[in-house]
């Protein structure tokens, strides 16, 4: 693939909920990215007309990027003037449910980290690494809803975590997985869960948070039939807490596997993972998607939230469980792999496999 | 019982190992105790001869109590004239395997939340509302060692507030638990956890621990038949963190029963427990031992780490489990209930049950 | 004064603004109050109806207090059969200014800690240890305003505590005083600040907060002449920012005096302080409202916030200052002492002092 | 001057006391330097012989450079052959007091972040922006002390901040400086301040943190005369707390200047203000050394402790103070700029002025 001169004419791409925690993320992420744009945020009524800079609370670490301070923030609507046929929706589920239709009709393609669409029968709901195949529904979806775009989907953040660890597993055969989370404030934007819950404390309560967690995992780790998606039919259960960190979500997870396996052939399974990502070279793939600590105390978030950019889910800790099969820790990124990453991945993936159509295709090969 | 008039003629006790974290609870827990007075403070020897008051850096609010600033730090070595039958030992593991043999050689009745003897074959393990019987063990353990004191332990402060929630459903058949720790830095003890491995963080680690919590389960929750303890039939999986909080260990845990019951059925068996502290009306028995919370989002370590004073853990959250029957959280104080509240208990079940020796049982009646 | 059959019929009072922080404290705290008792609570009008339990979001530890679980949340109007003739106002600085007056006109003696009359020329601002005289203000306030009623305020929390390490000082002069303030977050209330603003960070930021500190100080610190308020002629600069505590308001001050006075002074000076409170034993007054600590390293919020049931000030660390003369350390609780405690206290000498009318005088002697 | 190729013979460097945490910053910060190469990592005995990898406990994030995981760790001995002519010192006090001369007498130019020498009146205290000319005192010390080698320090982490906030005002003369510090744990190094002091908490203590901040920077914006340094005749007064923050101190500072001047003013000296490592264009030199930030709540050190790279200094919140003449809130990363990166500027400078021997000058050339 001819990837490097896309420099040159890099497609244009809109990020629809720019002024929030992941929208922020997108931004920054697309800020140096090799074949993306950005040339339009958009965002909720009061702020429409601002140029971001002025429009945005940043939250990620030193500044707005240079290119894209001066960007009018955007209403969020699809007309028919749209300079991009690609858009990042970061958008909350109610306002996300109301708009991404409207650009997909418009002949965008949405890749979303909304949930309202998730679990939709014919939207795939995609981790690179794991069900690429899932991207093959996107030809049932805009038939069915004579879009001339389309809408993919990327999981919550803590299932995207649980579900990189659990994929490489799935050669062994995933029978019940019992899954405790460690989720970051970050998780819950901004303003987001309020500094008296959080400090000296742990809320052992998200709203929705388990739900989505058992359901998508199941979804993701499943099947396309050719016209619909098949869940796996591994047994799920979580539970989801929120504990004073910033970034990165902890999962202390125990399984029960169909085959007897020794814990050396699942680090080996971890350690040999990988996908059309990393066989494809995508922008935002890490190198391992997935890697396992031998150290006794990790992961941990302030240490290892950042591996692979923020991109790789570190592993550590398995040892034999005493009512399932074995047990381990996972950690992932929230904001970066569970969230803007992902949707800038699944992007990637779909723009490789010539999915975003001819008129993108052509321009930055 | 006539303990009303016990404050004229209360029993003497020691702490050993007074100036540590939970050393420190238990100076605060006796000074206005209606049945022991503190007489004797021991620790380490760089400390002894110094007023309490100065060789203790206090950690739990306000003050050291008065009648304990200027009692001097004594020795931790079991004299011939040591003026106390009674002692509870906060000591670490190291010093307390070292020590407490020899107190209880001396004739004390050691009370303590070391780790070092409670799995030993003869010493009792208690959790007063549990396991009371087990304190019949004693006779044996004086008679093997030849002992004219006795050694009383409590568990773990983590499977303190487990066994707590677990109890009550014994009755239902205890078949599998799975148990994830969210514990607090107080744990640790003084320095304990470095802030730099708890701020923005959670270490997924605590040496010994997840071991401890369920090997100590089982035999708290087992039976002493006469001779020898013998576990309960439960499997037991824990997975421990450390996250960055004061006080109260967070516990979200997933239950396999024998029997098919209703939440309601678990609901009731918890409001409704009650053991012999509550109907000895000891007095650092709570009224209730567990109170189950119907807010969605509790228990919480700031909201609920102080019912019963300290001494009630708090179970909320329950719900069924898609890979075990049900699961819930559950919350205690971990240096009170789950340490020097415990010793305490145990001394006052011990006190109320005739065991601490004629001289001290005519003392406070 | 007979206060001591008080319990038998006590003053009926009203908290408005039930449901936010200091609402809930004031809640808190009268629940046993020897003189008073809550007969109303009054919230934003979508509370209205429900019981204030089921209304309340609490947040201050264990429950609603049992006798205020039941009540109606009431709307903030001053109907003609208001059942109160005193009220606690811990409403918005909006709703305050709006509603406050009303209740005032109705005959109601409010107590607020709100910030909207504070620095009015005929509103007393009261730290009763400091400046009960400025009471005789609302002689003034009732002629011109025709109230039937009254409105007495007290400070924000950061000059309550600020002034009450000052005042012991005053008579050496206070003639310039720097300040840098470390605030807690339950200073902003609830939701108050996003815990992404909290966690591992500190923002030397509160809106409109440096002004109040000075401009009220000024204000406390001074005289009532008769028919004015006379600002202290300190002069006052302060930094304010808001760190990771859950409560207690740590302030670093410097101080330049008129006279030079040795250290031990300045320490008897604070050591021996004590006003109106403590002379009439009102019930919420601390034996000592300052005390000063030896140890190199305090007052911190954590152990000290609750000196005095929380109406304490601790300070500490009185060393010379190279530019200015003295600099020290002072710490206060600023949801008891720094508001609704505060509130309380005030009400207590207003009605101590014969202030509340006659009926209720009568009432609880 | 022609460091482009000086990757080709980078200088061979050591690390003292290179598994603390500083020593660790130092480590990353040479993996990728141009100009030194870290081939010798020394620490205490018990580690001597281990390979880094194994020896350290990594905190920064992330993984140990792979150019230095297998160095072995050495002892903290200058023998004679030595295979370094440049050290970096990250040693506690007392062991820096003890080996530093030994290293200098060796040959070894030293540049080191501990406390035991900065006093001396022949040892420089550089930050290279404010005061390169102080460097001139190493003739002075290398002849007085008969050393080959030289030792050059660098300030504590709180004094360089605050003196390169206050080095652009100097024109206008500064008379007084009052300054609070807000700094974070990793100050303290590891394991450093018990989490028990942080979570919920603020300690307004740190042993010897006070003077060494106000001695420290009238050295640094002193005189070398020739002979002798001479104290800049500023006043200066500081009070220093720690807070729950990771990385980056927070200064609130007030100051008086001789001169009459605006805030835009002062803004221009911090925007405009740059020194011989911006000139020298010194690997590590941030582009900016201090930066003014407009918002009205910056700088904080989760937003802006990594400016240029964790180089720059960042100011905000202008205003006049009611006391002195202005007020300012500065930042600064405590363990980049404030120690690991400011030892290593300054072994930048020092050899950019060809003061590391002609051996070494020649090599990167």
């Amino acid at each position: 693939m001819a990837h490097a001169d896309a420099q040159n004419a890099r497609i244009p791409v809109a990020v629809l909920g720019a002024t929030g925690t992941i929208g922020q993320r997108l931004v920054a992420l697309l800020a140096t990215h090799p074949w993306f744009e950005l040339v339009r945020v958009a965002a909720s009524e009061r702020n429409v007309g601002r140029p971001y800079a002025e429009a945005v609370r940043w939250h990620i670490g030193s500044d707005v990027p240079d290119a894209a301070r001066a960007l009018p923030i955007m209403p969020l609507e699809a007309g028919p003037d749209l300079p991009v046929r690609v858009a990042f929706s970061a958008l909350p589920a109610a306002e996300a449910e109301r708009c991404e239709p409207a650009f997909a009709r418009a002949g965008v393609y949405v890749f979303s980290n909304a949930s309202a669409y998730r679990m939709q029968p014919d939207v795939p709901l995609i981790v690179p690494e794991i069900n690429p195949a899932h991207l093959a529904a996107l030809a049932t979806q805009r038939a069915a809803r004579s879009w001339p775009g389309a809408l993919v989907t990327n999981p919550n953040c803590s299932a995207i975590g649980l579900t990189l660890a659990l994929a490489p597993l799935a050669r062994f055969g995933l029978r019940r997985v019992l899954v405790t989370t460690m989720q970051s404030a970050s998780g819950a934007g901004y303003p987001g869960v309020p500094s008296l819950d959080l400090i000296d404390n742990v809320v052992p309560y998200i709203d929705g948070e388990e739900g989505k967690l058992e359901s998508e995992s199941r979804k993701i780790l499943g099947a396309w039939t050719g016209d619909a998606f098949e869940d796996a039919p591994v047994r799920l259960s979580a539970q989801c807490t929120r504990v004073p960190v910033r970034e990165g979500h902890l999962e202390c997870v125990s399984v029960e596997l169909e085959q007897r396996v020794e814990a050396d052939e699942m680090v080996a399974a971890w350690a040999d993972f990988a996908g059309e990502p990393q066989r494809l070279r995508l922008p935002s793939a890490p190198l391992h998607p997935v890697i396992y600590r031998d150290e006794l105390d990790r992961p941990q978030p302030v240490l290892d939230r950042l591996a692979g950019d923020g991109m790789t889910v570190t592993v550590g800790r398995l040892r034999p469980c005493g009512v399932l099969d074995y047990k381990f820790v996972c950690l992932s990124h929230n904001t970066i792999r569970g969230a803007a990453g992902a949707a800038l991945l699944n992007a990637e993936l779909a723009y490789a496999r010539g999915l975003l159509g001819a008129e993108n295709r052509s321009a930055p090969a």
